[in-house]
């Protein structure tokens, strides 16, 4: 055995399953080996007393997308993966997002000139498919798929993104046929535009109306419907940021009638309520700040989100990142002052806070074992996605993505603290007792002691397997 | 580092999260290291193309426990742990089974006796709980708890042995109180005696009205009563060997609501169904042979038990092996000749053909993934029943109980092949793909090559800690 | 055709299915017919723009009911029926309980002494089945049902009187064999007497208690095995006074399955919660007043039982009369007083309130059509308990039992105004919009602008026929 | 009162609550009196030992609808009142269906030239909303229910009829303004679309993939959706020809959320199965015959019909006689044999076989109680579609609508016994027991002992009234 670059001492390790303690022997960049009193190595950091876990992967984040709006995101792969390396997340998935008329192809060449140069954490692509003519079907996305793209995201609402019922079922059949992985945004696009056309009608335009525009039926009927056409394709998918119990009571039935549905959630649905929208007379929008979709509901669908992670309904728990800044031209505040709540960029900032946030209140203080939050965390997303196992645990042979955490901190989350360009924090104020000392990347460290000590363009562009375990191993014969 | 006694080359491993390719290097019976180009062992062992799995836990077994109809088991700790060796189950966990009347304390001297110098693998003891006085629920179970039995079985059915509601209360309590895991036999009792004597007054006596006497109804009343009683004390419990999907309905239920509720299955109800019980008209009582409670099912319900395996629904694969022979005059044949089915030994062998069969049906050739595999044969049941993190994967400080695995044959279940002192299995003529090439318990070689290479004495009594992560961390005031 | 006795002109008539406008005639106390401009009637009421409905059948009152405890009844057979008369009540279901160790027609007998030559409204018995011995089950039960006595109530709660499950399935055969119903009250005793030891323990006696003591799971399970037994002996049961979601659920999970269980709730869940049992600190006990078993819940809760009404769940609403004094020696206050809550009469009087109740809230000012209240207060007790069709509805050939509404009042229910023997009503204050003008018992008015007007004695007692439509016509074979 | 025009003596007259004995007496084709013994009339009828029950109301019935395909329907107004009649409906329901393109009022103004001087029982018409421009939304529709058109179909499938989301919401919210009833067609249209496709690229066109185009999925769907879409809006809706358990599971849990969801179901989902369509290799298109959509499904989901029926789920049950000819050049044959299951003309004929199938099978020898049948087949359909109190009941006032039933009958149904213009009838060779004996419309005879005795233009045009019970009268504010 070659020597060790790099031997952390006394790591309490865990796992999506385990939980031990040992020295972790680093080479190249990757974990050679696991063990009790390990050989020395070039560089040593001895972790006894704390957690060491294996690197997050944001698997939902926007960074420097573009928009047919005009808006224009606050974080591009520059401040973004800064600020998920200073979070303890060493993997990130963007969306290269398909315009209208435009190849997904070009959407990709764009999306890597976008993240050329600026990435300092790993980063894989899901494709957003906004527009499958029979090429992008045919041609495009086979190709793809086999090129390292093999997750894509479609939408059941949005102008600019939404496909039809048909649309859905022609890419869930190219998804079956290559063995890739659909996310589905689930809401009704017709239910939200005519009750946001009645809210608006009656001069409810505050960003509370923003809940009220999309109940939780909008999110529960949708879930259904991709459910439905994911049976009936015989293809797995899954759901992205589950809100509450309407789409959550969809998804245990479907996962109990033996189908493939796979679901995820994220912070704002923990930690974040309606109320945080605002009040109608909120001359400051201030509730902008925490305007996304599905919108966050109420305390007793807080505590479903809970039960649905800690009884294994959700496999993934990301950020949805989606970085607007609140102040200036491109702000919510004046997108929210000239107009109406359904003017508002849409979508919160989060990579840096999401593992904090839940290894504090769901581990340290919460239902959930740390096995589980490494699960949520890191695993089943890089097997989701087809980047295990190279990515998402700490085993022989993977990368040395890796984070050892303080704990026992008292500590209050503020956004002069965070690294991403918004100027604001939805979760500003929140307490967590868990931050990363260190992360490290491929044996690297990219933040410790506070300080970002990463570099642009050190983050590499992760080509993807397909997915496990999606995909069944014996099905109905469908074809 | 000191030198390693045993390395294991070139393992395909599989955790219950993980599968990577390493060397597992062994000291003092332990796992000490796993890495690439480990360096060399006293003795070494090449698995190359080989899967090397956690030694199988075997949480449900009877092994020479006394009974009070006059049946007598076909296996001892002598002839039943060699059975699991044998098949790659390198710990088992039998049941110290108190009498009414009877000190749970002198049940388990009574049980140490029986296992003493016997055991070729490890052992530990969960308790039987039949007679809970005050004496038995404030002083013997709490003290036997803190010793390292902190885990007890209860009978809803069964005249020796059934507890009534009140009595389940009281020991849920106690096991609240102290942190040990229930496990809960759930039959309603009024509801097969009242269905047997029917049977019986209308003749009909053969072993196929085994399972007409026990429909899924009584299973799933007291499934359902079980739940509402460990929801009133605020308890987590396991439901053993549920059999199909109207408890399952139960059980989902119950996990969608939050509730700490566990559920074990075991192979009859994969690979049996009630057909295997025999015709009406069954002169020889071949049917005898698969009489088991709750009774296998149907085929659409063998597909209910694969869809809650997979979706995570049970946490624990057991065999439930209780061994009677057919033939002699203990036998199934001569209870069954001279009187009914209700007079027939109830329970069947299986704990050597526990891990091929799900091996081959459920990962080679089914819809299991090898994590999932190893979380319900070896690591949850470790985890549920305080064992872990000494036994039930592959990790540093784990003892190095493994099993190297030959797939790829193509070989049918013989009870010639077994090694149990029973006459027959009910799985006979079953084909399967898989089966240990080598179990190692502690480092040391129990079976290789078809040989059983074991020795009675060496299997170690394991004192258990409280289960993980069986307890809810936070709960609602209900002291 | 006869001459009328009476002719009620211009009546607004409401059955379970129609509302017409006819004049009804009346002969020898029977409906002889319906029609537009009947000829004169000996006497004559003119009924324009006023509801006349079917007279009540409360199927759920105890009157001088002989009791274990030492507790008394307020109203024996003429208050309670003299009450019932003034609310629009005109059959009355009270129950002849068996003690322990008595026989069936013994109580039955002494049932007969209690109400003999005091009714005013016509009654039939329901038994309770409290010691079903062998000759209870194999003589009395069937002999009784055959004589007249075609419903029984059992209980799973209480010491005097619960049965357990093999008692219970017992009951449930007789009633399959013989064609009668069975009324189960529905909650786990050892679920409560656990509650209620831990409550008394911790110094918690105050009324308010005894909700705690019985939480809904504590209904649910009960609800749940009876419907499992019921399916066992594949007969019908109704579950009476259910309160809320979790029975609710399971009650409409077994109809979904094609199972006949039937439903009954009454006034206290929809017009009392668990508040009205009062706060902690209650010295005066008024909480006492509400005490009733299962205790009513929240507003969440009665939206349940109002959703069960209006969507057929339930098929009988009934008051479950149960008068027991506040004050006096006997009373609640001094039982509490002197104890706990679990010693206070368990019970509150309704009789009388029942009618104007459901009507006001239920029809004139809620979901309810008016021919679902005639529905769940006449026709569907007299079809479910062997009345029909004698008794509930507007039919040629019945018995003229009317009642002509006054509606559009605004006054307030007093106890001062109502005619039972108790000292006061838990719906004291409530508003109520209808009340009887005229009630009717076989075309003699019994209840006039506010005057009693009916005769002890002249009630008859109504021997019942087998209910319909109660059981299968066509069914497994389970015999 | 008037002396009687005719009076049907010693009826066994059965509503949709009750049964009892009476005479009829009829004035001017209304019901004057029901009683014991009524004064003579002009006419007699003896129907001692007979049922008398309502004449059925057929809501959901096609005849002479214009068609985008070519397709032709065999009856027109003439043959297929002649056949209700002759079958015991007095009353059918067919639909004025707008063209694209073309205005609703001009539907409407056709659909009554269609009719006219042809119906011999009476009729109402449901619109077709096909193409919801402002112009009918706003005006027409609006303006169309006050009129007597207060119910109207949409469809979510077929390509000439079907709306989106957007546009069922906009009708729905035109149905809860005005008071209206919005029947839906739930399949979804894209899932049928590409899985026919999907079929007849692999060369499977015979009848019987028909059922495979619309598998059980493809109408829970849409069942869920149309729920979620009538929760937005806050109106009910009635989900017609409900196929089977899936959609049944969707209903039941609306219903039990409080919803105000109504279905109805037909009687090819009792007595029809996928099998009906047909072997793989059907040269001569005889499964053809049984197309309609949904597909019937097997004998498992006919059970659940049947529980729903019993259990209250369903409230209608209609014929959706859609009558196409088997052979023929227009005919289903012929379209089958030139092309493929798509292009066959999808529908069945039912109207005279509908109440003698229910009768039969549902009450004589099966689960409903006759009030049932009578709520099903007259009373509720009257109510759900506003033409109650004149249409539905037997009751003072009502039209002389009853039929007088033969019961005992040995009778088969055949295709050459029945009256419409249909060559076939797909419930050929099912045994019934009962049929009419004599249909009265309005107190006129229109068939009696075998003979049509109706006329061609005496069936009147029924405005309708806005329904009731449909709507809420306490609803959440959605204003």
């Amino acid at each position: 055995m070659a020597a060790f670059d790099l031997v952390i001492r006394n790591a309490r390790c865990a796992t999506a399953a385990d939980t031990f303690n040992a020295d972790i022997g680093i080479i190249q960049g990757r974990i050679a080996a696991l063990g009790l009193d390990l050989a020395g190595g070039a560089e040593e950091i001895d972790a006894a007393g704390r957690w060491v876990l294996p690197g997050g992967i944001d698997a939902h984040v926007h960074f420097d997308q573009p928009t047919n709006d005009g808006s224009r995101m606050a974080d591009d792969f520059l401040t973004g993966t800064r600020s998920a390396a200073c979070g303890g997340t060493t993997t990130v998935i963007p969306f290269a997002c398909q315009q209208k008329g435009q190849s997904l192809r070009a959407a990709v060449e764009d999306y890597h000139l976008r993240a050329e140069g600026k990435a300092s954490v790993d980063y894989a692509f899901h494709l957003i498919v906004a527009d499958p003519t029979d090429n992008v079907l045919d041609v495009e996305l086979p190709a793809l798929i086999r090129e390292g793209y093999s997750s894509f995201k479609i939408y059941m609402t949005y102008d600019d993104l939404k496909l039809n019922d048909r649309q859905i079922i022609d890419v869930l059949a190219v998804a079956r046929a290559e063995g890739a992985m659909v996310m589905i945004h689930a809401e009704n696009t017709d239910c939200i535009s005519w009750l946001t056309e009645r809210l608006l009608k009656q001069g409810k335009t505050a960003p509370r109306y923003h809940a009220q525009s999309r109940p939780m039926l909008v999110e529960r009927e949708a879930t259904h419907r991709a459910i439905a056409l994911s049976e009936l394709v015989d293809v797995p998918i899954l759901i992205v940021h589950v809100s509450g119990r309407e789409a959550v009571e969809q998804i245990r039935w479907a996962q109990g009638q033996g189908l493939r549905i796979y679901a995820e959630t994220c912070p704002q649905y923990l930690f974040l309520t309606a109320e945080d929208l605002g009040l109608e007379d909120d001359e400051h929008n201030h509730g902008a700040k925490c305007i996304c979709s599905p919108p966050p509901r109420d305390k007793a669908n807080q505590q479903v989100i809970w039960d649905g992670l800690e009884s294994g309904l959700f496999q993934v728990f990301s950020s949805d990142h989606a970085p607007f800044c609140f102040d200036g031209p491109d702000g919510k505040k004046a997108a929210g002052a000239d107009a109406s709540f359904d003017k508002i960029p849409n979508g919160i900032p989060g990579v840096e806070t999401r593992l904090p946030l839940l290894f504090s209140h769901g581990v340290l203080n919460g239902p959930l074992e740390m096995s589980q939050f490494v699960a949520l965390t890191a695993t089943n997303p890089a097997k989701t996605y087809g980047l295990y196992p190279r990515k998402g645990s700490i085993a022989v042979g993977a990368d040395a993505d890796l984070v050892i955490w303080d704990t026992g901190l008292e500590r209050t989350i503020k956004n002069t603290d965070l690294h991403h360009a918004v100027d604001y924090t939805p979760y500003e104020g929140i307490a967590v007792s868990a931050w990363p000392a260190i992360t490290l990347l491929r044996g690297e460290i990219v933040w410790r002691d506070g300080e970002f000590t990463g570099q642009a363009g050190k983050g590499q562009f992760l080509p993807c397997d397909l997915p496990t375990p999606a995909h069944p191993k014996t099905r109905k014969d469908n074809s």
